[in-house]
């Protein structure tokens, strides 16, 4: 079976392609092939079987479909444009998020068999703030573009899926903390930077309060979340293909004395105003009830204090070199 | 102010036309000017202001800009391929509902000052059949593409408001009963054959059990309520731009009893089989709770009986001529 991801140069696409390779097979079946396409130049692991390498937009169909030849059985769907990008660029946001996913889904479907489709979709897609408590039947009144475009992602692979064009599924990722790497443009991108910046001798901006609250995954835990999607019997998923898979709710504070217990300095973070930040995290809700994915045998997140340790063991060393590089 | 009718030549267009002609203004304030875009040739109702009528599909970006003169305070976006349409030719229905959908939006977006623009969406957007309370929290999760359509549509209606590009507010029409004229390709065309053909003297063909319940609303309530959308203060509406304005539940048995009560002919109602409009018109609720319209101001709808005795005033000389000719 051929396996794509969208979004292969992104860590977390890179991540997931490491994992493929060591695993040999997704959702059960042995992997024969694979193809990262990003934006970026995207980087071939060393594998037992053919790695290829595309650098292109979702707006190039006619890459997409090259990107997903026949035999195909899974997509991996990671690309976007992020939070606060897409709240400063509208119409870029429009382009990527919506007609990019359209493309992905029009490439997908015209494949001699349906391939299963594993769609990032985000917490981002809500509001209610730090109140709400989420559950899987919660109305999504997103208070964001991103978050609009997300959902529109959602409904386009839930349609696509209904048909039988595509088999997709839609995981409604919770803010994915510790991003190795730099900072980027997501909204969230202060949860990442304040478990991440100490540990590399740099400051971390943090433009919330310490009592706000987010509902966090480590990176181990999206991956396995994605491989376990890939997997799921399409009978048990039914009409409707959303799913938020179980992260944990964390307090800054909580994150910030998770960083002290595993020695890194908390002098590093240092409190800043920015209302465009706030504008698009202060509606996102931190408690979910995610009932539905651990029925479906989504693994729970382990503690805040398991995922800063799996950041210093699996990434502090290659954000370290990305600094001095 | 100038007024646009998208779908200006579908019945419930020409009612809202023909409304506004009647009124002299929208919103409160005097109509200068009214455009009326339509797929199919739209007539201009005799007015004391100009009536343009524009042949054009929403494909078309530069006619939607045309229709949309400076000044253009109201745009009322009724086009649409319905539901049984939007389900046996999937592309197309992407390409007029979300798509079209899309250039609406940057049409009126690109006007001076963003109008106010009123949006049908529909109960079809809902699942969960006979048994589902719908309130206005209750999560959308269609079950045919007109209806992931239509929510997509009021996704980008909802974050094109937030931004202050266009002042759009959505309405969740009920499945409005009597449609005068002929069946159309909406699953729901039943709904108005039982309660219309037999005053025609011809056979309506009935696809659902007796007991199967509807959620509907004559086409007086659903122009009384475009035009109170077309009025309500943005502040009102707030971040939620997607309403639910309050029809009735009603049973095709109850249907009968007030087509017989109005002297129309229940023989002339045949029950047939017809799985593919089962499939679609199967899921969708029939009981709402529609407290925030409520709310809002918009008036309830009023018996079944006015709706049968409306149609027969408002409706029953055209129709009979339609089917003369």
């Amino acid at each position: 079976m051929h396996v794509t991801i969208l979004g292969g140069a992104g860590f977390l696409g890179r991540k997931l392609a490491n994992r493929i390779v060591a695993d040999g097979k997704v959702a059960g079946r042995a992997v024969t092939g694979m193809t990262l396409l990003d934006l970026a130049p995207a980087t071939a692991p060393p594998a037992p079987f053919p790695v290829t390498v595309m650098q292109a937009g979702l707006d190039d169909y006619e890459k997409l479909r090259r990107a997903m030849p026949d035999g195909t059985g899974v997509v991996f769907h990671l690309a976007a444009v992020v939070s606060a990008q897409a709240e400063a660029d509208f119409h870029l946001g429009l382009r990527v998020n919506v007609e990019g996913t359209r493309n992905v889904l029009a490439a997908a479907a015209s494949l001699p068999a349906p391939p299963r489709l594993v769609f990032t979709s985000s917490v981002a897609t809500y509001s209610g703030g730090q109140q709400a408590l989420i559950s899987d039947a919660t109305r999504q009144v997103p208070a964001n573009s991103y978050g609009a475009q997300k959902i529109i992602g959602e409904l386009l692979v839930h349609d696509y899926a209904r048909k039988g064009f595509v088999d997709g599924i839609s995981l409604r990722l919770p803010t994915i903390v510790v991003r190795p790497g730099r900072p980027n443009k997501a909204a969230s991108s202060f949860a990442s930077s304040i478990l991440r910046e100490p540990f590399v001798g740099e400051d971390a901006l943090l433009p919330v309060p310490e009592s706000f609250a987010l509902f966090i995954a480590s990176p181990r835990s999206a991956v396995a979340w994605l491989l376990h999607a890939a997997g799921l019997a399409s009978d048990a998923v039914g009409l409707d293909r959303s799913i938020n898979p179980p992260g944990i709710s964390v307090s800054v504070a909580q994150m910030l004395a998770a960083l002290a217990a595993a020695g890194g300095d908390r002098a590093r973070v240092k409190p800043v105003d920015d209302p465009d930040i706030m504008k698009v995290v202060g509606p996102w809700p931190a408690r979910f009830d995610t009932a539905r994915a651990r029925a479906l045998g989504f693994a729970e997140q382990p503690s805040l204090d398991s995922i800063v340790a799996a950041f210093l063991e699996d990434d502090l060393a290659e954000t370290k070199a990305l600094r001095v590089s």
